[in-house]
């Protein structure tokens, strides 16, 4: 796929028609410095796709956005960090709809017509006076070069700000797009725990956009991992609010296809920053795992070892042991034999047939010493595949996680 | 249940009839110190259980083992330690069957009369030359008082020796049962990866014993869990060599019952040695989920809490972080209900209806600063519940399986 797309500037705020702002309220603690609360603004009434945690215990925010990302017409979307405001029952659902309707009494919209998202710890109820409060605060701050500002208010345990924002010729005009994502630890490949938000001035129909966007999750934040586990607040959001211009792209439409691949751009860009910034993490690391009977095995082969803790600490070693990995797709429940199975690091054979291939080990060593590597398994039983990124397990990690 | 058994010395050598013996053959790199080459032998033809991993790669030994156990008759059980003999091709199930074969020779029984087991590094074929060697030595060494010799020698990355004996009375004689096993790290609740050797002067049908047998390993070896993962030549084996001279065990006989239960015993206590000696942990958690609508909610749950790396992180922390709890519950896929959910460390709530509970948060972290405690779920939709012993996830434990 050749597709050409021109990195610009300006994260969520670079296309056309779209301001955000931040400020700190002080829902985090005071040991934690930075803004708190974020918002993004389209200046007309906007598209918008989402796709929420699939934990079956959900945040107010999830279960307050789920509902009115139904709207035709969305205007804003209002995101705090510090606080979840996840198990805190019907209180946090009134939480929820107070931000959404605070920002709506601001903007001259209807309650409905903002989105939700919190981040932070989970069971503690959400101090929304705070938020009201500094809700015309965020107003008056915002500013279509906000991207960035945006970017780092939804921050918890990132160590860098995360956006990207590409633009891309159609018709002798320019569709620009524009994403900010937050998350760390917690990334799993069924729906990474994080937040994402995605901008563009695109127009298109609201059913278009869903499909495409969900595409987009599915090829990006649901293929990665650090740990295995997923919060109670996932969410991606996309808005698209026409301001560029440019015809309806309807899936006949001769841009329609670049326009998808340019959210899968901006999409795998934020995920790879995220499995970047996995927590005290030292080794990036694609799976590769191919040759496989169904896509469902590639699949579950390809987890298994992403998310193998003697993998991954094996990996912080930089010691190929290529046993771990063998363990790890016989226990997966992929069809497997043991035979027919070819391990590679980077390309370089380490089992031939199921054995120990005569690659000196040294070689191996040479290539775990990289930064990043892939980690390639080919089952020699179907032609399905499945590409998971992931990390090392290192005493960082756990140090970073002790506590919240 | 009011069963009582008397600990007894011994092991595996704690029944009538059973002899053991342990020798350094030189699988074991010079590093490692200690035997790596052990034998049980029955004096008499004994009736065997075993259960094997369920990875779809299966070490030499294990295939060859499942077709022994098959025998009616029973002589012996041989394992090496420092290599697992597994991914070694046709070339490995050979060593396998010559390791059984040239115990036959030396005790003069079938090759099929004896089954095998590896523990160790994946993917170097077995120094085959030095156990075929070291054998008539270990014939030599057999003694009745031999069990803890036995129990070390089958140890890897083990800190202690596991083993246990228990006698009780029937009908004027005693029955008894002695247990080694091995394990510490890759501990999978399905079927944790280890060997576990059992041995009892009863008598019984094979098909009775193979049937208590599987219950007490599902109620022990595959009800704890430190990582996830699996290997590929988890055996658990048991030999009854009827030399207690009390009649065969039938449903109908009075100890029948009796006799499953100390079989229960002895796996339990085996479990929780393997448990406590998790690699690098320092916390010992009981985690247990009761209310649930079904048997595979409660277990599914049950896992997903005790597999949560950011769970043990907290736990490492001795931060309670019911949070994470409760987003573990949530993506187990069994069915909760958030607003029926309570949680208790100790017996104390921490959670109720799916909320902070008043507990005061000191109060939560007196608990998790013991060295054991259990994590109680309740999810109030059923009468289901399971049980899952673990460990916190500590820096020890990714610096001990950087390499191995």
């Amino acid at each position: 796929m050749a597709f050409a797309f021109t990195e610009i500037n300006g994260g969520v705020t670079a296309p056309r028609g779209f301001r955000a702002a931040a400020v700190r309220c002080g829902i985090k603690g005071e040991t934690k410095p930075g803004p708190d609360l974020a918002l993004i603004v389209s200046d007309v009434p906007a598209v918008a796709a989402a796709t929420f945690t699939t934990n079956r215990i959900k945040a107010a925010p999830v279960r307050v956005s789920a509902s009115h990302v139904r709207s035709p017409e969305i205007r804003a979307v209002v995101v705090n960090s510090g606080n979840a405001n996840a198990c805190t029952g019907t209180t946090g659902i009134q939480s929820a709809k107070r931000m959404a309707k605070a920002v709506g009494q601001n903007g001259h919209w209807r309650e409905r017509q903002t989105l939700v998202c919190s981040t932070g710890r989970i069971g503690r109820q959400l101090p929304i006076e705070k938020i009201e409060v500094a809700i015309p605060e965020l107003f008056a701050g915002l500013d279509s070069q906000a991207g960035s500002a945006f970017a780092r208010a939804i921050m918890t345990s990132d160590t860098f700000h995360k956006e990207i924002a590409i633009e891309f010729p159609v018709s002798g005009r320019t569709i620009r797009i524009g994403g900010a994502a937050k998350g760390a630890g917690m990334i799993d490949p069924n729906m990474a725990t994080m937040l994402c938000f995605v901008t563009t001035d695109a127009t298109i129909e609201k059913r278009e956009l869903q499909r495409l966007f969900l595409h987009s999750v599915e090829q990006s934040f649901n293929c990665i991992t650090v740990d295995g586990d997923m919060s109670t607040n996932d969410t991606a959001i996309c808005l698209a609010n026409g301001e560029a211009g440019v015809p309806t792209l309807t899936p006949d439409h001769q841009s329609y296809e670049t326009f998808g691949e340019g959210l899968n751009f901006v999409t795998r860009n934020l995920a790879r920053m995220i499995v970047e910034d996995g927590e005290g993490v030292s080794k990036f690391v694609e799976v590769h795992v191919k040759g496989a009977a169904t896509y469902q095995d590639a699949r579950k082969a390809a987890e298994a070892i992403a998310n193998s803790n003697l993998l991954k600490c094996a990996w912080y070693g930089e010691d190929s042991n290529w046993g771990r990995i063998v363990a790890a797709v016989g226990y997966s429940s992929a069809k497997v034999r043991e035979e027919m199975l070819d391990i590679f690091f980077d390309g370089v054979v380490a089992v031939e047939h199921g054995m120990a291939s005569s690659t000196p080990p040294e070689k191996l060593k040479e290539i775990l010493h990289n930064e990043k590597f892939t980690v390639t398994v080919d089952l020699h039983l179907g032609s399905a595949e499945y590409k998971v990124f992931t990390t090392d397990l290192t005493p960082e990690y756990v140090r970073l996680n002790m506590a919240e």
